[in-house]
């Protein structure tokens, strides 16, 4: 972990107050991480903004009785096995699933898997979670 | 407006630069104040989730031939005079208005009249901007 | 209003039920309109995507007080007075005003202004709605 | 899965064409396929807003160097044992980790467990997909 700095910025006492509130309500004790973690999370809507390195996670919920489809998002799976780091296989009943794949790189073409796998028919929902590498949070 | 406090917080060195580097894209001159709004978006995120006084700001777009419509949108208003500020309404073209309702009142409540005026037949598209009414953000 | 077309698809029967719960508990009576409202929500996001002509009306809360804000704002809004078309000032107390900015332009053009406006110092909070011309809606 | 019903309902003829055009670009060589994905994304909305029963995919980015991070997360999880289904650890790089995790229950206890594993010192980003056992959406 990087060294730590000492930053300092004025506020009104009343914002100062509200924030404090919003802390205790996240059910953060420390108050630097939770400030750290706001700006963290501008850093990662910004690098998908800017369509930087990113990690996302795909969640597909599917009928698995769907003809043809465990073969075609396997497929579509490994046209990308470059980029796809996992994949976890839930069976939820006799019919569902829910498939998770981590994904790093490019946020667009993390984007673009999403999509191609979402719209195969038998997939009900498809949904991707923005995160991060790392590297830029610490 | 408030008396200023200095608040510090503790912060690794490359999460700094990056704070710094977002400040600049925003267009931001002032750390404090980018901080300080950033704070701020958050709370009124968060006066939105637990229901507290808001303002909020319908936007609708309708065809004003859609037969009746001028008249159940006047009248639906109307009913909520007490907490509707002011209406803006402009031309769009022959056919088309976008009408800016400014309303005042519980989160719950700007969103149940968002929710009213919107599914009325005619309107094409409604949008709900939430805000504040600033006491909160000072 | 253009002539109306009788468009069938093919949906399971559950899916239908709930179709219908959904379209009961948003107060819609028609269930065409209801979907063509879903449609509608989703040419605008696509309209917003592809930087196309657009309506947003921006919301700033801010302290009038703020040293040469009134100022600022007017002249940013003069600097792009061919795009915005109508705004509107409501006073909430002896500090804090709203004003909603309807802007006609490109997506991306909309964005900007607001962006623009939003980081003031003394601007307290600014949202953006994003919606349309009608012109694709109808 | 179920047996297949037609629904017909009037719509615009420019509305239409819109319409294909969105379906199109998404990829979609079905129309019924799209408009069932449609009314099958709201009834995940609509799920979650209910606090119904849910999946939710959380991914977790953190440094495992972080003091007591690694057990203080697998607690977490254990407490909560008997709602996650299972969980995916892929190392990024000497510091960093990404772990996913896949909980069924309802909605608000989902997001209760993101929150409280995300304000975790260390955690450098949390993020909460939020999806569905799928029986809703057959």
């Amino acid at each position: 972990m990087a060294d730590l700095e000492r930053l300092s910025f004025s506020i009104e006492r009343p914002l100062l107050e509200r924030l404090e509130k919003l802390r205790e309500e996240a059910g953060y004790v420390n108050r630097s991480e939770f400030l750290r973690d706001m700006i963290r999370g501008r850093l990662v809507d910004r690098a998908w903004e800017l369509d930087q390195e990113a990690v996302g996670t795909i969640t597909l919920v599917y009928d698995h009785h769907a003809r043809g489809l465990n073969e075609k998002l396997t497929d579509l799976q490994h046209d990308h096995h470059e980029v796809i780091m996992a994949t976890t296989h839930v069976h939820l009943d006799h019919h569902h699933c829910v498939e998770v794949i981590l994904v790093r790189g490019r946020a667009g073409q993390v984007r673009a898997i999403a999509d191609g796998l979402q719209k195969q028919k038998g997939v009900l929902h498809g949904g991707l979670s923005m995160s991060s590498t790392g590297k830029e949070l610490a």
